[in-house]
């Protein structure tokens, strides 16, 4: 059933918009994925969806007319509302007329370091959502296991992260963790890998062993000294022309797929 | 000398807001540059600057204040003008208070292909300003000595470009060709690499011989079929786990990284 909502003051729409707030996402558990083609990726990765919300213009195009149809279809609770109202629920400039509200899934440590695990990512105070959703969706390509945030990362139910990830976020295990999970990844026989500008091992020619947690730092700072500290790998990635650095995202990327590309070669 | 300028009808007002757009900076072969770190790196990779804007708030900042008393010294054109005037010269929401316009440096195919040139990128209508920006860094961090840009990407001195390249666009050697630069490129003894998922040479495990020309496509449509035809040699990346793809900049990186380090150990 498709129940319509016209007045702002609709308590389904304010709970909806306060879901753009981190804070509230983090209380309520939940997060606002935006556009049909997240919205079908959530579906076929069976994440939990509350309910769906869709704007009148939806309607102007076939596709997306039978797409909803097809959720009511599946018992789907839905609401369809005005476009004005439904632009207040969105976070970007030009909404595609669909979003839908979703349980953000906890994991712990422990469902993250499996005995078949052997690659996982942790990350420390990264900022930038686009690159924070380009890692998690790059993790997922290069077969990371698991993604453990450490304090200080950017909410990854951003609107923005959520975007960037392409569908990565049902697909990952992420569990937020405090730096005390370093020893207990440790103790189950990971090697904590860091980039670090001031080694002469570069990540080509280093042997990284058979578990492997890579750790990504902050897009200006780097790794927390900290960390570096409990390392049992120290790599960089050559400049072999002039620019002063990588992308953080891109960075991470070339050393999670060096990495991959090691370990399913043993 | 600093110039005081108070009016949005000065001609310098004008013709330094022209240039936000794309035909206008490509008529003048100049583009903006927008903040003080780029326009730093501007100086340092001697760039030609026509003149140098700033806003009253500068001056806020001692640090700033004295960067642009080193300008002075250093008989660069500036102009100062109010901040509201500034706004409008600006991509920015937050401007930092500092412009330069550039001159757009035009080289040709053949200095891009000198003989010890053995590593070049090839972009296919690549779309997205900050994917573009970011492949110019990570291909100046890989040591590709030059990019080639064939028609359909998009402008290169967009300032979305501009900032994602973090001041690589200044030390790369760029040039805008027709898909006829491939017949010149092949003669030079390049082998033509493009990524493509129908094959089944993983990109960690092809000889990529001795001079590369690695073709980069379209974000959502891949390379162009004539391209294909016309590649020397097809790589795919693996995707480990459940992702579709990977970001365009991201597999560009990785294979710009894996290539470079071919080369570099022959």
């Amino acid at each position: 059933m498709i129940v319509e909502i016209t007045s702002k003051d609709n308590e389904r729409i304010k709970y909806t918009k306060s879901l753009l707030k981190s804070k509230k996402r983090s209380q309520e558990k939940r997060f606002i994925i935006e556009g049909y083609r997240i919205v079908k990726q959530a579906i076929d990765c069976s994440a939990t969806i509350d309910y769906i919300v869709y704007s009148d213009e939806s309607l102007n195009k076939d596709e997306h007319k039978e797409f909803i149809k097809g959720l009511e279809i599946d018992n789907y609770k839905i609401y369809k509302t005005t476009d004005k109202l439904f632009k207040e629920l969105c976070d970007t400039e030009k909404p595609q007329g669909i979003i839908a509200v979703v349980e953000s899934k906890e994991y712990s440590l422990d469902d993250s370091l499996r005995q078949e695990t052997d690659f996982i990512v942790v990350l420390d105070r990264i900022q930038d959502p686009g690159n924070m959703g380009t890692i998690i969706r790059t993790a997922d390509a290069a077969g990371a296991h698991s993604i453990i945030l450490l304090k200080g990362c950017v909410d990854i139910y951003n609107p923005k992260v959520i975007r960037s990830t392409m569908g990565s976020i049902f697909n990952m295990n992420i569990v937020g963790c405090t730096d005390e999970a370093f020893d207990i990844i440790k103790n189950k026989g990971f090697n904590i890998v860091s980039s670090y500008l001031n080694t002469n091992n570069y990540y080509n020619s280093v042997d990284y062993g058979d578990k492997v947690a890579l750790v990504i730092g902050n897009e200006g700072n780097g790794i927390k000294d900290e960390i570096i500290d409990k390392s049992d790998l120290l790599v960089k990635i050559p400049i072999y022309g002039k620019a002063e650095s990588l992308n953080a995202a891109m960075a991470s990327g070339i050393l999670m797929y060096e990495i991959k590309n090691k370990l399913s070669s043993k």
